[in-house]
């Protein structure tokens, strides 16, 4: 018998109404407790599965703290797959604070983070990764995240992966059949069938691996490194950029993640700025510590605004320039020539001659008029190359999975050289063995008590 | 055919859960467009009153946007009377915008703030009062504002009011016969049972008027002024009597008051600090406009909180403190004596000497080390004399509803001194009118667009 959980399931503070949510064997004995149907002749323990009735919750007095709707569902056929009782009442914090007291004091727990999901996940109502993608889901600011994760809620990759766990299973068993029999020199399981299998599964995590560039920077937001001297304008072009989406990120509190800050999202992509120090214009001290660290900065990120103030070029601005493109090899460099406004076609011409021999993309604004601002943003999507998500794409977002992923492929490929080279049957069980339980990880199919403990505290309460 | 109106119902954020609320003559059209039933077979026009469907919603591409559980309401069995559907998705900020921006993609208008809650008036689901006492009942923060809330949400004193006032209309129409007849000098109605019943609407309406001392009191916190020279630990006591509960008041966010500052919480009433400037000990100055500002605040409190540094008593304290006894007549005044830690007993002894003449309370703390501030607290309790609000009782907290029992009151006192000296019907059939009329406004059997504007615009959207 399990306990019988509960937690306010909506966000913190006062709204129109809020949600309760009771988990366990005696959700809907403890509720019965503390409600009372508007029919009074009709009780909570005999209201229908997925029904709703109208009625009061009250105190051990039999004073009325609310009139609340609550719906009932039953075990297995519920979220977690325990009796659920969700009661909505009227959404002040008080009287959500004594309506979570009142089941506390009729025999309910409070709900840890994610426990809910975490029960969903333990009574087999979805596998891990499904479970983690709730939490993905939820904390989801963006087309693009939403989508990965929705995707991976509802089965995602995690279906395929077991099923290719399970074919290893079967060859494992007979490879580990012949061992019993291993004087006598038997092949239960067939080496090319086990070779295909072990390429269709190398191809399968190989594909799955590589979409964690695209997910991760989906999820977290693509890092793009503001770089400038001081007064060309850099922080007015990111509140300018910031504020156009302001208020999406400041939607964002009481997630699981950190508060995201300097985070912009552009049509469905989030990008995430690396603040660097302005850099001094004093050639003497060119290479101090203040550009080291710019880039340093410059090497987390995946694109590089580069921002000159083209009122006021500096002298070795070319030299700069070119230290920039050396460092950020591999980087998508965008050159943002900020106070357009303040110079004429002439000085734009010698401008445009000056960076001729620059590959990256350049961009003319002003950032205090907001012109060509909308180019900014549309290059800046150019530059992230991220694919747009189609519903039923698989891609990896979660690091968990990314470092299980290479685990399983480390092993899987040993199984297939193995395979090439005849190793012997145990050696090639064992790389088997060591590949399912990589996949197995990430279904949750192997996993411990640190593990899900690591996962579901990350979760807000209530869910 | 009423327009249908769609809002997220539930605290804006990140939570476990939201709810969206769909509500009108096509609410369930409207949401049948975007929603598939797990069993795909059945149809969310098919869904009976109060049962709750799993499902997913999908865009126009046939996209899902989110797994959800839908509940339906049909009119007029519904809190607004009308057709009702309520969405719970994840609650994630772009999934609840996600679902919001489809419902109005077919064919719902974002609700206004109350909408909800006036559809629910104008549908005759509730009276006025009652609409107006949920918005309270979602912004009450202690068990007195939410009791008295709750009274008035569940039918509270309006019911009465609506009673009498037919009684009223009853006779004001036999009267207003007797003046069609008027050349007959005929009497329909009974002057003697027109005095009983004006007696008794005159008992109701002052019992009523009376109790909106103690529910604006509980409502928007009792009134204390802390007064007292600087550095007498004015602020270290605030900070200690707050400490204790302000996470309680710093959950209060979003809602339809502003942000209350400086409030505590303290057995279930609310006390709403004034702060004064802190009296500067200079004789000369003693009269200057900081001492006269505080002197005014002393007027708006119900409480004067006096607090005096034991150890530094100034010399002029009794001359002072005689004076604020002066302008704080009928209010209650607490006298402080705050580091009394810091003194012996002797000192103590003559401290009590001192200020034997002085009448009010006198609690000896230490707010530094938190010294009997359970004792200030059970003074500052047993000072606001409130009652305690038992279910049931009727209390009015509303200005609007004081304003309006104020003014009836007047008419029904001018209809019983008419009765007295005889006045003729038409006086009395419109003083008996205009009863009604406030009468009325209080249940809104009486109201306009502008007066229905004033309330809901209060409310939070959702509600």
């Amino acid at each position: 018998m399990t306990s019988t959980i509960a937690a306010i399931s909506t966000a913190p503070g006062v709204g129109g109404i809020a949600v309760i949510r009771v988990s366990g064997d005696n959700a809907i004995i403890n509720c019965n407790a503390i409600f009372v149907n508007k029919n009074k002749s009709v009780s909570l323990l005999q209201q229908e599965a997925y029904t709703v009735s109208f009625g009061s919750i009250i105190n051990a007095k039999n004073e009325v703290i609310d009139d609340v709707l609550v719906s009932v569902f039953k075990a297995p056929h519920s979220f977690t797959g325990e009796n659920i009782v969700e009661i909505a009442c009227h959404g002040s914090v008080y009287v959500q604070q004594q309506i979570l007291q009142l089941l506390i004091e009729n025999g309910c727990t409070l709900a840890q983070p994610g426990e809910f999901t975490q029960r969903a996940f333990l009574n087999g109502k979805m596998d891990l990764s499904q479970a983690e993608a709730v939490a993905d889901l939820i904390a989801s600011t963006s087309a693009a995240s939403h989508r990965m994760s929705l995707n991976q809620m509802r089965g995602g990759f995690s279906n395929e992966l077991i099923k290719l766990r399970t074919q290893l299973l079967n060859f494992v068993s007979m490879i580990e059949l012949e061992l019993d029999f291993n004087e006598e020199d038997v092949e239960f399981a067939d080496r090319s069938q086990l070779k295909t299998l072990a390429t269709t599964i190398e191809t399968v995590i190989s594909r799955l691996a590589d979409s964690f560039r695209v997910g991760n920077a989906l999820k977290n937001g693509v890092p793009v490194a503001l770089v400038g001297e001081t007064n060309v304008g850099k922080s007015t072009l990111l509140n300018v950029l910031l504020n156009e989406e302001k208020a999406i990120v400041s939607d964002i509190h009481g997630t699981t993640r950190d508060v995201i800050e300097d985070s912009i999202n552009i049509k469905g992509i989030t990008f995430r700025f690396i603040d660097t120090a302005g850099i001094r214009d004093t050639k003497d001290k060119i290479e101090s510590m203040g550009i080291e660290r710019t880039y340093q900065k410059i090497e987390q990120a995946a694109i590089v605004l580069w921002i000159l103030d083209c009122t006021q070029l500096s002298e070795h601005m070319e030299w700069l320039t070119e230290r920039i493109e050396k460092r950020a090899v591999g980087k998508k460099i965008i050159l943002v020539f900020n106070k357009i406004d303040k110079i004429g076609s002439e000085e734009r011409e010698v401008l445009s001659q000056l960076f001729e021999p620059f590959e990256g993309e350049r961009i003319y604004i002003s950032a205090k008029n907001k012109t060509n601002t909308d180019e900014l943003q549309n290059a800046l999507v150019a530059a992230a190359q991220l694919p747009e998500i189609n519903p039923g794409d698989v891609v990896v977002n979660n690091i968990r999975h990314y470092e299980a992923l290479q685990k399983a492929h480390s092993a899987i490929c040993r199984v297939i050289d193995g395979l090439d080279s005849g190793i012997s049957g145990d050696f090639l069980s064992q790389d088997i063995r060591e590949s399912m339980h990589f996949l197995g990880e990430i279904s949750g199919q192997i996993s411990n008590d640190e593990i899900l403990g690591n996962i579901f505290s990350k979760f807000c309460i209530g869910k």
